[in-house]
């Protein structure tokens, strides 16, 4: 990283001791902002619990970020049977705000016998200084193969994973070479939204997450005192990402439903209930008073 | 709005009393956010007033929401001459946290006398219930004519404003009508970065802000005590734009550069160096450790 020989009597360690306390900052805010919060969505929920069309609406109104993952057949079964949608910051008070769970309710429908998806993200890092966040695949219970809308690909992320657990992590498996055929042929543009299911991101062990952090920790106390730290690990970061990853944005989709669709839903939801209004004044006479007992 | 008439037994007077609710946490999450980083962003002005480029760069790998606005003059101008950037909610601690400050300062330039562009939005309440930024023009002392990037435009605006508080809002004047052709014949796409010093927004007295924000308050009360509200405004809402606007987006602008540009300028410039180490290792050897020095 050039950063390192700014041309100018800055050095890259005054950059990243600023960046150490900003991030503690952040931290602390979102911290403050859950304790803040929490009693006022409990009450949204109360509310939105009484209106069957909420998240369905909220979904259709949803920004770029999230609508660019949501396929049209998606989008039926979004609005044919999603009941409710809550995110939690799950480490919170002690463990990291950054972390991220994300439940889905559903209704009976064609597609799964699940009444609940939960996806879970925890902030983890890695030792080479990468951190970000990491998840287990969900496993959805297709009702047929045919009502699948991965195609397959969630269950193959399953099966790979069931064959990490057992140790075989470095052989190349059918389940590998069928995943990785699924990940070649298909762009990000045609999955299914459920493959967010199978994020995995990078496989962080409990110690290594550990080490990380006191490692973290040291050299931000070295900054802070103004010595030179020895960074490692900027070359090897893109290498090392996961390769078999079915949905490799899913941690940026996770936050974005976690920091605009869920803090913003009741603005979404008044979003789709006006353009619902101009859509029946367009077919309808002037009397708008009316609209919704039209139906 | 059909909001109003939920085909549910939620009332739109329910769903407005929560939003009141989270409007009011935003604003003390503002209120913390601010005093938890004043001293960080003063400790981060000292270094980065040491780095001559940083803020040229950052405005540089600015997000497509600010990058928009910014014509290839423009850019030429900034990168020339811009020294420095702050952002102030400078009502803070007692007043409104919305409202923002934004501070350029610029080295001598060509184009203009200026050594400081400040430009203020108040948030404000208007009797028929909108609320947003509102701002002063700010004038540009322009060189000559021809290094004026507006073209005479924010020279207009400033006119008009004058005549306005001259009384002659109603009038019809020379300096309208030439306004009204530029800003007919000009898309925001053409226009200079620099017309955002001529936003006005809407025009609001300080009674009726004070009114408007009792009035809003009344209506809060009768909402948490279940009682109906009369909303009288909805109608109006964008019959009242001020027609002479000439960067009618400036407000978000604005927000964008408080609420990204800013807490963000860090990762924007390291942004900024790692791109330029990518194109100097593309055009040089790989002997990358010395990228800097070869400038």
């Amino acid at each position: 990283m050039s950063a390192k020989d700014l041309d100018c009597p800055i050095s890259y360690e005054q950059l990243e001791d600023i960046e150490d306390d900003f991030e503690e900052a952040d931290m602390e805010l979102i911290r403050y902002q859950d304790k803040l919060t929490k009693d006022l969505y409990a009450k949204r929920d109360k509310i939105i619990a009484q209106i069957p069309t909420f998240w369905p609406l909220v979904f259709e109104q949803s920004p770029p970020e999230i609508d660019e993952y949501i396929q049209p057949t998606d989008a039926s079964l979004l609005i044919g049977s999603l009941k409710s949608l809550s995110v939690e910051r799950f480490e919170l008070p002690e463990g990291d705000p950054r972390s991220i769970a994300i439940k889905f309710e559903f209704a009976a429908n064609d597609h799964f016998e699940n009444t609940t998806l939960e996806k879970k993200f925890w902030y983890r890092r890695a030792k080479d200084g990468w951190a970000g966040l990491v998840s287990d695949p969900v496993e959805i219970k297709w009702k047929s193969a045919d009502k699948d809308l991965t195609g397959g690909a969630l269950d193959l992320v399953m099966k790979v994973w069931e064959e990490d657990k057992a140790g075989k992590s470095e052989e190349e498996t059918e389940a590998k070479k069928k995943l990785k055929e699924f990940i070649d042929n298909t762009g990000v543009d045609g999955a299914s939204f459920f493959t967010f299911f199978g994020y995995r991101g990078r496989d962080i062990s409990v110690e290594e997450d550990r080490e990380a952090f006191k490692a973290e920790q040291e050299k931000r106390k070295a900054r802070k005192e103004g010595k030179e730290v020895v960074e490692e690990e900027d070359e090897d970061f893109n290498d090392d990402e996961y390769e078999f990853e079915i949905f490799p944005t899913a941690d940026d989709l996770a936050v974005s439903i976690a920091e605009d669709l869920w803090p913003g839903a009741m603005k979404y939801f008044i979003q789709a209930q006006e353009l619902d209004a101009i859509s029946d004044m367009e077919f309808e006479s002037d009397d708008e008073m009316n609209d919704a007992n039209d139906e």
